[in-house]
């Protein structure tokens, strides 16, 4: 096992053993992935961990893949043709434990209660603890800092050709064809693929904060891209929205464009290790309240951003989760008026003990689209 | 509303008051658009169905998207900032319900017990009351076909292109390259992107059924492509093995290709309303078995497709459901040799009266590329 997974296992079992707790039962692929190096993307696997032993259930398709990831001798694999919870109690059988830990969030309510059932065979009951393997997470290491720095640059680099197209190019494409050419220049730059649907939203459609790109054709107006790419497994996101051609329409966004950068920039500033995640979507919520847009502003500032896109920490309104160093999140306010359109600016901040630092370096002045 | 969301949700109201259900709150996204023509993916949305209206919670990101797409009086549509059950229980408030019933597999476990508190606090209850629009989604109706044939028909196209570029040109592509060729295909064809993460396995990884395709070039050998997209919102899935240059290798895995192809065959042949799944998987598994290659099959034969990549039917040993006229399934058998590479072939059947009709056109002999 490569010295990266052995620490962050003993960092998990350091913290079982502060809680008391004899054992967890993973279900998030993302938090197995973080402690073997294995991931089975919506595979159902099942990471046991216990004082003496780890145990990876997983079924025949991906059984190949996590032997040839995982170098851990402490770690047994095993594999199930159709049911994870039997295999389970199988190995349970071996301990006395009179609970088993396992993380709420990541388990149906109907598989919840089914495997209830099976464990009071056993006089073993469940009690839920979520967030355990969130809580090493929420913090980025050297290496997850490297990778999701390199997920930025190519996300960079894809929003800067797009445009060096210049508006002619633009405007030959539909909503759809440019969400795959940014998605295309991401990976032919050496990511594994987009990190999640990119959202292309032309003229109107920009009011929907999470729009669907259609078959629409780009003409002279706004465009916000929201997009993002993965690296080695790690995510970027990033939004951008700017304007083809110099028209009314483009006057007109000026003025909330302007607000919303502005309320971005509040952000970026204030934002450090030690304040609350609260008073970080405060300091550009009050903003824009201010300019007379509170209520076109309704959702959260941002979201920690590492294996998954949207992770810990969230940055809302409600999230009393105070700022550490080395936690990356993102801060993207926006500004949506319902069949006029939307503008939102979106990068990645690392938060650091005075400051923080901002992991892309494309423009967000306002910008329209030249021909050349 | 369209006349087409209209008697599906009529058909649901049928199945409540089959069951003396007075309400069901739906959690799944596919089957709240499936009802009311509105798609919000993972947008954690709610559908309420009660005897004289239906209530749609949605968060603000998706309130817009909601009220474009939905054309129905009778449906009431709000939206929520922080907690879509808070709102949920405002609208209960209003009935008086003794028990709600929802989807369990949609919920999560710590989300259920949530609920449940809240809604102890009005003295109602919940039951778990899973698959009861799966009920209606497993057969499909002549617009999804029709759809679900344009999907097949563009993943067909894109596998040809494929095999037109010639041994030289795949062996200068890496899997993930490759991978992107295909949805780039796909998605030029009118379709709007991938139905799910694309397999492009090359030489031994081609043994791990689900695996992700990494940056390394396709030299001469065995590739495994299994990829589909969305047309419209319909999924279609396919997976080709074939073979770049005839060597050694290709001769070796000639033997456990034909088996392969004979068990789906077979497969397809006995296909048809009234049998069982359980039925239908054991034709090409037995084929399979009866070679020696029993235990390198380790997954079931296949799947129902639709607004989903992977929904019911599933056609695995232990499945009763009985086959009926237009179910759209798959076939996928395979064999898997760790260190050694797997071969798969998947078609997409629609279920008739005394037959299927496979709805892909597109070549499964065992198939060498030249050079052009």
């Amino acid at each position: 096992m490569t010295d990266l997974f052995k620490s962050r296992i003993e960092n998990i079992k350091n913290i079982l053993s502060s809680e008391n707790l004899s054992n967890l039962l993973i279900l998030s692929d993302e938090n197995i992935y973080y402690l073997t190096g294995f991931y089975g993307k919506n595979s159902g696997s099942l990471l046991l961990i216990t004082d003496n032993k780890l145990h990876l259930i997983t079924n025949f398709l991906y059984l190949e893949q996590a032997k040839k990831s995982i170098d851990n001798d402490s770690l047994n694999i095993v594999f199930y043709r159709r049911d994870r919870f039997k295999k389970l109690l199988e190995i349970l059988e071996g301990y006395n434990f009179e609970s088993v830990n396992l993380e709420g969030k990541n388990i149906s309510f109907k598989d919840g209660l089914n495997l209830g059932k099976m464990l009071s065979r056993q006089n073993k009951e469940f009690k839920i603890k979520d967030g355990l393997v969130e809580k090493l997470r929420i913090i980025k290491d050297e290496v997850e800092i490297s990778k999701i720095k390199n997920a930025c640059k190519i996300t960079d680099n894809a929003f800067n050709k797009i445009l060096d197209y210049g508006a002619k190019k633009v405007e030959s494409l539909s909503e759809v064809e440019l969400s795959f050419s940014l998605e295309e220049l991401m990976v032919k730059n050496n990511s594994i693929g987009k990190s999640f649907d990119i959202i292309v939203a032309y003229d109107k459609n920009s009011s929907m904060p999470h729009y669907s790109p259609q078959k629409i054709k780009v003409k002279d107006g706004i465009v916000l891209m929201d997009f993002g790419c993965r690296y080695t497994n790690y995510c970027s996101d990033m939004t951008r929205t700017i304007f083809t051609r110099n028209n009314k329409i483009c006057n007109e966004f000026k003025k909330i464009y302007d607000i919303v950068l502005e309320a971005q920039y509040k952000a970026i500033k204030f934002c450090r290790e030690g304040i609350t995640c609260r008073e970080l979507d405060s300091t550009a919520r009050n903003f824009i309240s201010s300019k007379g847009y509170g209520n076109n502003f309704g959702h959260g500032l941002g979201h920690g951003v590492g294996l998954e896109i949207h992770e810990e920490p969230i940055v809302n309104p409600e999230s009393n989760t105070v700022l550490k160093e080395n936690m990356i999140i993102t801060v993207e306010p926006g500004i949506y008026i319902e069949d006029f359109g939307g503008v939102r600016i979106e990068d990645m901040l690392l938060v650091k003990k005075n400051a923080c630092e901002v992991l892309y370096g494309s423009t967000k002045e306002f910008f329209i689209m030249a021909d050349f």
